[in-house]
């Protein structure tokens, strides 16, 4: 039989806790949230980049609405000391890591750092391999919460998934031995299949090679897809944001709560995609139960691309308790292809705590269409071929997306005028995790998370939208005439 | 040159017994048939639902015809005591495991268990990697009979069949070591080819990601068809029973006699299939040799499923003492796809005991069609290209469901009404295989175990058959004017 | 670089001998050619059969034709002793296997037998895994010429190259260290791509599942074509010899003397394919320098596949000192398809010795066709794109098939009527190699081995024929006006 | 993350010298060029076919446009002597190869040779494998600059990355241990994805089989194309330009400075393809940064094949002190294919130091088109979906074959017409890198490292030219109105 979560697809009456026997540590119970400096920045850090961007962060909401975790990557560093102590670049972090990690636990956030698995970084700084105990005690000294850890030059010691378990096992019993939590986060690109053996080992694994900012461009230096999805020979990099949900979908039952998926941090923000796209984007994302780190320049967010990130009726999926991933029900080519040749739709849909449940009509073609989703594909976990009691239920369907940020508040926001900003009721808007956490949040019927009711789906019934092109249409399905009650407790 | 099975293959002349040198035990000598609670109810098990299923399964003739084995799956444990002892959830199963077997025993049924060969089950109970000795002592001692052992958590200790095969060789050995005689079913998803080197170890191993409800709908979980059928980096679950089927068609000689190619557990009865597909289903997995574990809910049971469950000239295509799989001759696309986009039509044959020979034509298209088999491909591994001396031989088809069980009796069984049973004179329907073995039953020619003769093959002939949608026809051919002699004495 | 047929395919100006570092021993200069008795029957196998072998195949002239060695293979064994000795069966092998021996090389031929690197052979026997030395010993103690080594039953110790390498090179030094020399004839089925190592280890290797006896018709078992043919998952069984001979198209390269590329017994007289079919099967085996077994029942021989299995001028090609396999030119798909659904056409081209090449057109179509080989795609190898020498020059084309033995004469053989036989001259007909090496026979220009002269190829001319269904039309090249002397001395 | 090309395509801003952790050695800073005779000699060599090419190289200009590396390919040695020393053939090489090695030296060369990663050589010579250490010591003796290290005959040491880095990592530290600068060359045909793991054990490593002197023809021993390309299970040899050009593809960014990817020697001036034909190959090679070997004929060398491999313009795309790889944008299929079935239309970019930008349109059509690149795309790497801050910039175009040799000037050097060589002012045809590094050449503008102005790309605009049948039009894009001014000086 396969993980957990399928057990958790079966019906209510059979699901009750199990022992966690697995969880490498108490983190990460649902995906991290932060932010992440590559995607936008690359080598260009330093101390004040990595502040500027906790000040920013807390401005927007967005440290409250959950992205706790400033992790700042590759080309920190000046190398090993004589006695092999890695060094941070005394130029770019002129007052230590140790003070670094400082001012951003004072901001309220956590502070993460990079290495790599390698004998070098990708940057060919210095790399952890041989190093591990060494290096997390200097992490861990530093006040690091978090470690990014990398595959570059790894000195052929991959290829089969014991050498890349026990190559990336050295690092989690050193963070271990540390006694400090210490979030770790993989990044093998997904070689060797991490989604069979990492849950035990780490809190994340990313699946593929590196995002770019393009919603669906095949790049031949991002060759898997296809059959070539889940047994990727060459992750690369340049790898669209539907090549990269394409690929989790068939092992989406492998992440689970404290071991997630990793889909590579979120390019919403950085101008390659459109609004549409960058809300599928974020919203798929979200619902996979992705680490969820910003990639973004925070001196340049627009109002449009805020107004995404802050969503608290999409965060909402992603951090919701009970922990399973929504699946994709249906993928079908379609003849509008763009002139990359690219053409699909999709539906998903996944459950909720409180019996609610998650779908989402994905139109990846190359113009706008009316979707359909009917009951029985919709509740199919709970039931193949339409035997779930679910589809013959009713459900109110909410939009996740009708509340979204209107764009002169999220601006308020951005340009830190408080008197606009309180003016607009600002804070009303987002949800604040600091105070409330989701799991509170979705318990207590929070509307902010539960989106705008919009519709029914009545038994063996059909939702319908009409999906922009490259966009989404994403809805939370709550049993109809049982408003604020959590369905477990009927 | 290949296994046995081919060898079986050649004319009768050329067979003679051989040195069984590999068998682990005596055990599954034909196929293992049982009963495992993991479709229906996960891991919602207690003792009564097991005790309960023993009652219904004796009640319905079920037992009698062969279905030995009651498989507790996951969720059953407590974890460890302190000396390492795997201990009982004591809620769910207040008089400890030893009480169960006992209870099981008594019935007249065996006890199956089941652990995994890795840190953990895949609910994430503890697992019996690097305990194997030490827990096959505990399953020796409360009485069980059978292992299943699954897959999670294995800590990357798969990729290569060395490897796989020894972390399930400890198993195997420990279980030996107990003196018990314990039949031991490898659950390790077709990984690593199993079906290569499993034969020396184990009395079964499955071949695929866990089954769920549907005759044949695609699900980006279970990604392996095509090429990736025979070598799948991702066995997933949810695998529709044509995409096991087709699975298994490329190795079907490696199952031989007390070491099988295992479908994973029978949907029959779950609601997801029609009546048809339930008969393609159970009929394909009885003449593959596949294990048979019953896999539904047994308060449930339909009249209509139990007449399928309990088909003896099914079963004895599964029980056949000659231990030869049915081969797939072909296979075609056909264009009357569903709305999965599926459909192929396929026939299959194979070599049975006493010189008979299993025919069936499968119509996975989406509307009913008339199908052939032509002598020449019936009888194609006696004789390629038509070569066999059997195609030149006139022979007496007998249909194998045209003596189903009738509705009211099987709905007798059901309701436990013994006056009307009787007064249908039920016992007549069933075969019972707790009196007469299969073996015995085909020797002695019982007509329950032959099916209904309905026309002749002539030679070179071919056989012709209206077949329903997602439908089978399934035949046991004899050779005409031999009546019920064993051709094997001619 | 590639490995040495490469560099043999250069001008003849480049090529000088080379220092043969890595044959195991002096044997298999050219591919072995003999008689196994697998194809035809099985596991029945007893003395009279192998002694009955040798003398038929000595009447029928084919042990002089070159068929030296009589393969013993699974299923005569009882077992090992109490010091672990292999013993024969005494009910097949009454007087002992070094008796059988004797009596076989009394016959002027060799004598090979049969094991597997596994712990049991394919029926089931004792296997040699674990026991290479002492067995090794125990058939250079009976006399034993010749080692066929199987794969099954190999506890899990494949899928790498190394495994599989020292799996087999045990053996191999087992059988050195006899001070006998034996032929080592690898049967691991392609697993782990031997064509890449075992030139140092075997003189020869199968690439592939077992052959069964139909032209091109796929089995489910034997599942890989396309992309697989060359990385093969499953090698299984029932591979038509079409779908052995593109498998191989890939490292033609890989066989060089003393150590070949097998392609499994020949299928010739078994009834499954027509006599074009068997002609072109036994055509290429011969051309891509395959070892040459015969698979057939000797009594049931036919005059039409004697006369195929006899032919000199085809013998001459598998035999042929230069030692470099035809090489496929081209492959296109046709339309018109049989039952199957296969249809396809081809061109090979290779070099001989003395400057001579072949050339085979194979129609695979299901239909008679016309087929083309141009000078340009015949002389490939020695310059791509039409930029060899040779394509200018003028060629005499012989055909292979045109001198085949007259079906009375090869009757004559088969009836053993020697008054008729004399009086038909029979022995003017076919190459005794056991005089006359084929060597010496294409040095001295003998008539036999070179086919009939039918046309000119002109320079940068083409070649073409009338092909048959499923037939071949193959020729040898030889430069016009240059009659018998050899192009090396030119 | 992925490896540093990927940094190296962020905006300039974010650029800063790294750490330069894994290089191997000083050597190979851009990548090697040379000649090697394998391509036209095969195992034809001796000394005076080495000293004839250092002569020819020097005379032609083309030691001074920078190929430096003559190296002796395989067939050169006569075994070891009786203390393991490995010998020079002494017929082929009578003064022994410190003297070749000298004379070369004097010549104004760097002397290369060859060896394997085996017991034997591929044509089966000594091979290195476990002399490691012995035969790098005697190369050093030699005075050897270079070794090829090929990979036949490794005794099944191959099918992981990490068995392949362990034999190729022995040879790579025998090296280094002499003391003297030995450019290392693996030669392992792309087995085990050496681009993942050889960047810290050699200079270079092969991605494929051997190269054959056809543009495009698929060979059935170069099997891999397609998904294959970048996961290729058979290596295999007689692999086109385009095959080798489509592999690479999909690792262009794994090349660095110091470590190389190596698309195989050239095969321009062998005359298997016609003058676009060998453009677009030498091109290719240059643009995705291979290690540049000759390996003609120079005695044979026309001069419209001189005219190729001594064009400053495009060497200066190989020898650029950024190092980074162009990248295939994009690949169309097109209709109009050749006799094998090839269509295809590429287009490539890259960016060059300074700021300049490369782009290549790619016809490997059937006929003549007109082909078009969009700035959005060729400025692709430094923003995906045309967010790149070069795109809407103005670039002046230039065409890098524009002021290809002239015919008569190519032709008076290969005569050796002094006399007319000064009337045709030869030598400001071609760059003298021995005098003026190409990064200095570059610095200081040379013109004929930056072809001929031929227009203007201007702000989201597009450029278009009419490509011959497989032929290519390269050009260097340079900031339009900053002339002669290096972009990063701005």
């Amino acid at each position: 039989m396969m993980y957990l979560p399928w057990l958790a697809t079966a019906s209510a009456a059979l699901f009750f806790p199990v022992h966690a026997l697995y969880p490498l540590n108490e983190l990460a119970k649902t995906p991290q949230m932060g932010w992440n400096n590559w995607n936008s920045f690359g080598c260009d850090v330093d101390e004040e980049l990595l502040i500027s961007a906790t000040e920013k962060i807390s401005q927007y909401g967005l440290r409250d609405a959950g992205y706790q975790y400033i992790v700042l990557d590759d080309c920190w560093s000046n190398g090993r000391s004589s006695n092999g102590t890695l060094q941070a670049n005394t130029t770019r972090f002129p007052n230590g890591m140790a003070e670094v990690a400082d001012r951003i636990h004072k901001e309220g956030f956590k502070f993460g750092m990079y290495s790599s698995a390698g004998t070098s970084t990708c940057a060919r700084y210095a790399g952890s391999l041989n190093y591990e105990h060494q290096d997390a005690q200097t992490f861990a000294g530093w006040g690091v919460d978090y470690l990014k850890y990398d595959n570059c030059y790894n000195e052929g010691q991959s290829g089969s998934p014991l050498i890349t378990y026990e190559r990336y096992k050295k690092m989690s019993d050193a963070l271990n031995s540390t006694g400090r939590p210490i979030l770790y986060s993989m990044c093998n690109w997904g070689e060797d299949y991490p989604w069979k053996w990492a849950q035990t080992v780490a809190n994340s694994w990313r699946i593929s090679g590196d995002i770019y900012d393009s919603f669906n461009r095949p790049d031949a230096r991002c060759p898997c897809s296809g059959n070539e999805e889940y047994n990727c020979a060459l992750a690369g990099f340049h790898c669209s944001a539907m090549n990269i949900l394409n690929k989790v979908s068939h092992y989406t039952d492998k992440g689970v709560p404290h071991a997630w998926n990793d889909l590579d941090a979120l390019e919403v923000g950085n101008g390659g995609m459109t609004d549409d796209e960058y809300k599928t984007h974020f919203t798929m994302w979200a619902a996979v139960k992705s680490a969820l780190l910003m990639g973004n320049d925070l001196d340049r967010l627009s109002a449009r691309d805020l107004s995404i990130l802050n969503n608290p009726a999409i965060i909402a999926l992603n951090q919701d308790p009970r922990g399973t991933s929504a699946v994709r029900v249906w993928r079908h080519d379609v003849d509008d292809v763009d002139r990359y040749g690219q053409g699909e739709i999709q539906m998903w849909s996944g459950q909720l705590s409180g019996g609610d449940y998650f779908v989402a009509l994905l139109n990846a073609g190359n113009g706008s269409r009316e979707m359909n989703a009917m009951a029985d594909d919709i509740f199919y976990d709970a039931g193949a071929e339409g035997t779930s009691e679910e589809s013959t239920m009713e459900w109110t369907i909410h939009d996740l997306w009708a509340n979204r940020m209107p764009e002169d508040v999220a601006q308020a926001l951005i340009d830190g005028n408080s008197t606009q900003a309180a003016s607009l009721n600002v804070t009303s808007y987002y949800f604040n995790a600091t105070e409330t956490s989701y799991e509170d949040g979705l318990a207590s019927n929070n509307t902010l998370l539960l989106g705008r009711p919009v519709g029914t789906l009545r038994a063996k019934g059909m939702i319908t939208a009409e999906v922009p092109r490259h966009g989404i249409m994403a809805y939370r399905l709550r049993l109809a005439g049982r408003g604020l009650r959590k369905r477990d407790e009927l």
